[in-house]
């Protein structure tokens, strides 16, 4: 790796730490005391399985993208870190989904099993959990760059060098 | 590539074929009748927008898993399928996790959201979802196994080959 590159990939790995980080920080603080009878008195990220799940995968992904930043740059473990890279993705690519999933069904509700939406009861929980969402793509679209840049390296896919 | 790990690895891809296969039919084939007023008259996977991702993404991956099967054991195009398994296997985790959530919610129900649980309403549709998620999970296996031999192959990441 040349310098130009390896900085790239540096600030790369700063920006998908400071996704995840940020994603986990806006996740966790959100909480909304609601006035209305049909929800629990406070909305918080802990009362849906999927969203503390959101907080513990992107939790893992910030320590570990950490760590990394400080690996040296001949070392031998950069190897394993290609692997570890997939599989942490897959847990920021699952964690997301699931949030997702649960962040669609309280915006716009399930009229077919009769779920009622509830972002127009807490609009800042919702308005968080979003930015929490997004925040989470970014990293998942930084690890899939250098996931994927890695790979090429590692086995030119589109056969770009000559044999 | 020798014959015995070419087969065993034709194995897996064609396992992976039929659980992607199967994920798609058991859930596509899930429907029941309800008759509790809580409930549209019918519920199926199209009710949830997150189940119809999981049957969008297990079509296009089985349609995937169908075509490498054959492709030449010589051809330049391997070099491609380590990224398209890549891409597809997050979009199978993906879907994966979002059907999940929903599957829970449904199970258990959400208290503090007050989304009741429809399972107990409608246990055959469950059931299948269930089955479907199943199939769907052993896919996921079966693709990160894939993928973890392809790059492991590529990379050495545990530096098991001497310089």
């Amino acid at each position: 790796m040349n310098k130009s590159r390896r900085l790239c990939h540096l600030l790369l790995r700063f920006l998908a730490f400071g996704a995840t980080l940020s994603g986990v920080i806006v996740m966790v603080t959100s909480h909304e005391r609601s006035a209305f009878i049909t929800l629990s008195s406070e909305v918080k990220y802990t009362n849906s399985s999927s969203l503390k799940y959101f907080v513990i995968a992107n939790s893992v992904v910030t320590v570990y993208g950490f760590l990394v930043l400080f690996l040296p740059p001949r070392s031998l473990l950069w190897r394993l870190v290609v692997v570890l890279d997939l599989v942490l993705m897959m847990l920021l690519m699952s964690s997301f989904s699931a949030a997702l999933a649960i962040a669609e069904v309280a915006k716009k509700g399930n009229s077919y099993a009769a779920w009622l939406p509830i972002c127009d009861l807490v609009p800042k929980f919702c308005n968080q959990v979003q930015g929490a969402l997004i925040a989470g793509f970014v990293a998942i679209i930084i690890y899939m760059i250098l996931l994927l840049h890695s790979i090429h390296n590692a086995i030119d896919p589109l056969l770009l060098r000559k044999y």
